[in-house]
Order: structure tokens, then C-alpha cells, then sequence
């Protein structure tokens, strides 16, 4: 059971672009519907859509805000791959209000189909990449299926995982940057939780648009902001929550991240901000793979979370 | 207030494409994240993404399933893009199991970035193509922003009602045919409503999958299936309610799509269905737009439409 005060959605942000000068094209929307389309015109592009939720008995006064990550959308906060409720149900059960984007180019946000605004062509991503980049086990060891040893990721759900995955550009940092920026001034002060490449997006929103963000929780962020945006005002007196899963010395990536992530935490600390690096496994949740909002302990993993919520903000 | 039994989402159907023999390329995921990019391997396209909200009491044994129409996502049944409560809203708090589709190449189910599967590139829609296509006024009136007469579609939320926009494929009518019959499959006995591009697309699903639909209701739908298609046992035994707005007569466009629809409706009859074409300015809805789901009275009209299926299933 679920009781909301209220739950919907908004969509934020974005800016026009004019097309000219495009020949006009019969298409057919439907069999029977011939349509003259004329590609020319002003066209919105990079909004932003939210879906937030609203308990009915708010316990923490800021709401959560949760950014996913590269070639996701917001759907993997929800009902995780193997059918249990995801950490929006969990936060909401928690009391906190809880808010989900859907980034630029992601899920119901829409893509730019126009010509020459986004350099390159969007990336796929196959079962064998993700098994490697997610740390469910080594490379090499796909084919077999074996997966590190103690590793918690639903495995029996993998096929059911990729159909959450959709493409995605690399060259939509910026937009993506100002889109998450307008949905948290339109949010207003929260904590922002990001996972993975939308720990990158999310630590440049935050920093840009400091005056609302008042914590800020990294699931794995793959980048941080350049040392020119880090600063008393945007990093200062506010805390920041760096989480890392399980098996990170077993990627080379991963341990890259990982240094990456700890030196932007002494950077926090030196601008006032506090800065915790926590790896799962040293407060109890060993087997975390780069997807543990969704492992089979993510429960107990967003229980850990909203209680450093509480301690902290 | 909304007391919900559950809520979640779940992604469904789909099929995997192989890619081979392409060279990889270095990607920058993140700006600090080289990733060395394999474009080969085996994809899962075409799959369809669902969200389902369950009342707490649910006072109709069978769940309405909605489909958006060409262009949209599942998010034009939430809030308004004036901030009232959509027709997910609506109908959840008339006791209804609601569960809302994203379809193939739209919103959370993801588009197929894989060169050569869809024909044809994507679409994109600017604001005057959408006063023309949804009738809220004359083409020729559209830089004026004068109105149809009467007309209900919140125009002061032109703007960001533009911001729901997303592009979309014409080839891809099979697939996503097939994804919604996955969908319904995964449902159950239900009852599908239907907007628009989605009417075609549903009304083929609703005749391949007529073991699960109960009833059927098309909000202008744009197409319906081939006479092959049509027989006592795909649309027999169960009420059609097939909805027009106002100004049809103002459109060439929807005056065809008017003929074809009371065309489908008689070869519903002659086939031992029920089928009632209702243009709503005759039961109480004048000013009604394409987008009546969105205009003034959508809660008006959703209203009605609920009274509709409590008499008629």
C-alpha cells in the first residue's frame, strides 16, 4: 500500500531551433492517414521530464532526486528487472518525497531527430558490455555466464534488465547538464542522487545550481565537475555522499573511477563541504554491483541511504 | 489523495538483432571515462515499456490499459501541461487499475539505434503543425494564435504542452503492433483506450490479441485494421466506443478519418459487436480538441467515459 498526496509529472527546460530551406514529404502516420510534412519550422528541443511522488505523510522535509544513468532512463528506479519494488518505492516508503528524471535524449524527455544539433549517432549497448561494465563478472567469463563469486545482481533477470537499456548520444553533456540544472530549479532545494554517468551530469548540475542542492549522494558517478567549478559556495556546507559497490579492483575502470571519486571528495573537504567515501561492502553489503539499486539487497542498501539522509541533512 | 494497492512498471516483448563486423571506436561515456565502444555483438530493439498503478480499492474488475497516439509518450496521461490531473488521475480515482504504455521507439521503451532495421528516420513535430493536426484552429490562424471558436485545449500551455513532443518513425506500425500485444498479453483481460496514431496501432493489436481486450475505446483514432482482420471472434461479443471531438468538419483530414472510423464501427456491427461512434459536442463536450485528454472538461469527458464502461462491460 501506497499513500500519495499526490504523484505526476512536468516536463522543463529545453530551447527552439529553426529548420529552413527542407524540401516537404508525404509520410504516412498511419495507413490511412497521408500526411504532407513540412520539416521546416521552430522545433523545442533538450526539455527535461519529471515524475514525482508525494506521500501522504512527508517524514524529511527535502525531496529526493534521482538521475540515472548512461543508456538508462528513469525506469531503473522503479520495479527492479526480477519484480521487486525499486528505491522510488523504497524512498517513498521512507517518507521522503521522491522525483525521477528522465534526462535529455532519455525515455519520455525525447531525443533531437533534427540534423547537424547533436554531433554523432546515438550508442547501443549489448548484454556482454553491460555484464563487464556493471560488474557482474570478468569479461572473459560472459560466454559461461559466471559471475563474480557473492555477486548480488538479479542474473536471472539479465535478458528482462536489457530491455530497460536505450540508446544514447555522448555528446549531450551540456544539454544534459542545463536540462537536470532547470529541473532542480523547478524541484527547488533537495538532495540529488545520481548514479553512473548521471553522477557526472548531476555533480556539474549541483555545482551550477548550488543554491538548491542541499546533499548530494553519488551511486558510482563516472565524473565531477573541473576544479574551476568547485568552490566554497558550490561545494561548501553541504554534504556529499560518495558511494562505490563491490569488485572495484577487478575493473580497471573502476578503480580509475575510484581515485577519480576519492580526489574529488578531498576537494569537497578543502571547500568546506563534508565528503564521505563509503564502499558497500565495508557497511555491510558485499556482492554490490555497479546496478545495486537494483541487486537483491538494494532494500537494505536504500535503508543505509535514507538513514544517512537523516543523519546528515 | 491517492491510496494505491501497488505501482511499478515492467518492460516487455522485443526481439535481438546481431550486429557483426564493424570497427569499434573510442567513446568518452563521461568526460573522465575513455570507453573502448563494440558495436558488434546481439541487441534487444523493440520492446515496450508499461507503468501501472493499482487503487487501493478497485472498483472495476477490469484495468483500462492507455495508448498514447504518433509523437507522444505515455506522460500525455499524467498532469496536464496546464497542471491539472490527467486521465491516469482521472480514471485511478474511479477505481480503475490503470496501466499506461510507452510504445516501441517512444519514451522508456527506447528507440532501435541500429543502422538499417526501421526505414526511414525519425520525425519531428513543430507548435503550427500541431494547431492544424489537433484543431485548435485553422491552419492560416495559427501565427495569430486565434482558435477555433469555443475551442478547450489550455492553449496558455501551448508552449509546454510542445515540450511533450518527441520524434517518432512511419515504418514502424508492426513492431510496435507487436509490442503492444505483448503488452496486453502481460495484462490480461482488459480494456484498451486508445489516442489517435495509437487508435490504429491498438485496434490491430486488440483484433491479433482478442482472447485478452473486453472492450475498446478509440480517442480519434487515425486507422483501423484490414477487412481480413475483421470477424465475429477479433471484434465480436464486446463494446467499441469510438470518440470524435469537435470541428471535424473544420479538417479534411478528420473528416476522412470521421468516414473511416463509423466504416470500422459498421463492420464491428455486421460482426456481432457493439460499436457506438459518439462525437462528443453531442453528449455535452463542445469545444473538444485532438487532444481532449488535455482540454478543460478532460476530467468532464473522462467521466463520461468511465459511466461508458461501467454500463457497457
Amino acid at each position: 500500500m501506497y499513500a500519495l498526496k499526490d504523484f505526476g509529472s512536468f516536463h522543463v527546460g529545453g530551447r527552439t531551433v529553426e529548420v529552413s530551406g527542407q524540401p516537404t514529404q508525404t509520410l504516412w502516420f498511419s495507413a490511412h492517414m497521408p500526411y504532407e510534412h513540412d520539416p521546416n519550422g521552430e522545433f523545442l528541443i533538450e526539455q527535461v521530464y519529471v515524475q514525482y511522488y508525494i506521500p501522504a505523510e512527508q517524514r524529511h522535509p527535502l525531496p529526493l532526486v534521482l538521475l540515472h544513468g548512461g543508456g538508462l532512463t528513469g525506469a531503473c528506479w522503479e520495479t527492479t528487472p526480477d519484480g521487486r519494488p525499486g528505491w522510488l518505492h523504497d524512498f517513498l516508503r521512507q517518507g521522503f518525497a521522491v522525483y525521477v528524471i528522465d534526462n535529455v535524449e532519455r525515455g519520455r524527455s525525447g531525443f533531437c531527430a533534427i540534423d547537424g544539433i547533436w554531433d554523432g549517432a546515438p550508442v547501443s549497448r549489448t548484454q556482454d558490455q553491460a555484464w563487464d561494465l556493471f560488474r557482474f563478472g570478468r569479461k572473459e567469463d560472459f560466454a559461461a555466464r559466471k559471475p563474480f563469486p557473492g555477486q548480488r545482481f538479479p542474473l536471472d533477470a539479465l535478458e528482462n534488465f536489457q530491455r530497460q537499456f536505450v540508446p544514447r548520444w555522448t555528446s549531450t553533456s551540456e544539454p544534459q547538464m542545463r536540462g537536470v540544472g532547470a529541473a532542480l530549479q523547478r524541484i527547488g532545494p533537495c538532495i540529488l542522487l545520481c548514479h553512473s554517468q548521471g553522477g557526472y551530469i548531476g555533480s556539474n548540475a549541483a555545482v551550477q545550481n548550488a543554491d538548491v542542492i542541499k546533499g548530494f549522494i553519488s551511486a558510482e558517478g563516472s565524473g565531477w565537475p573541473e576544479d574551476d567549478m568547485i568552490s566554497p559556495e558550490t561545494v561548501g556546507g553541504r554534504p556529499w555522499l560518495l558511494l562505490l559497490g563491490d569488485y572495484i579492483s577487478e575493473s580497471e575502470r573502476w578503480t580509475t573511477a575510484r581515485a577519480q571519486t576519492a580526489e574529488f571528495g578531498e576537494k569537497v573537504r578543502a571547500n568546506g563541504g563534508t565528503a564521505e567515501l563509503v564502499e558497500l561492502p565495508d557497511v555491510g553489503f558485499p556482492g554490490a554491483t555497479h546496478m545495486f539499486m537494483m541487486d537483491e539487497h538494494s532494500a537494505e542498501i536504500s535503508a543505509w541511504i535514507g538513514d544517512w539522509v537523516r543523519r546528515n541533512t
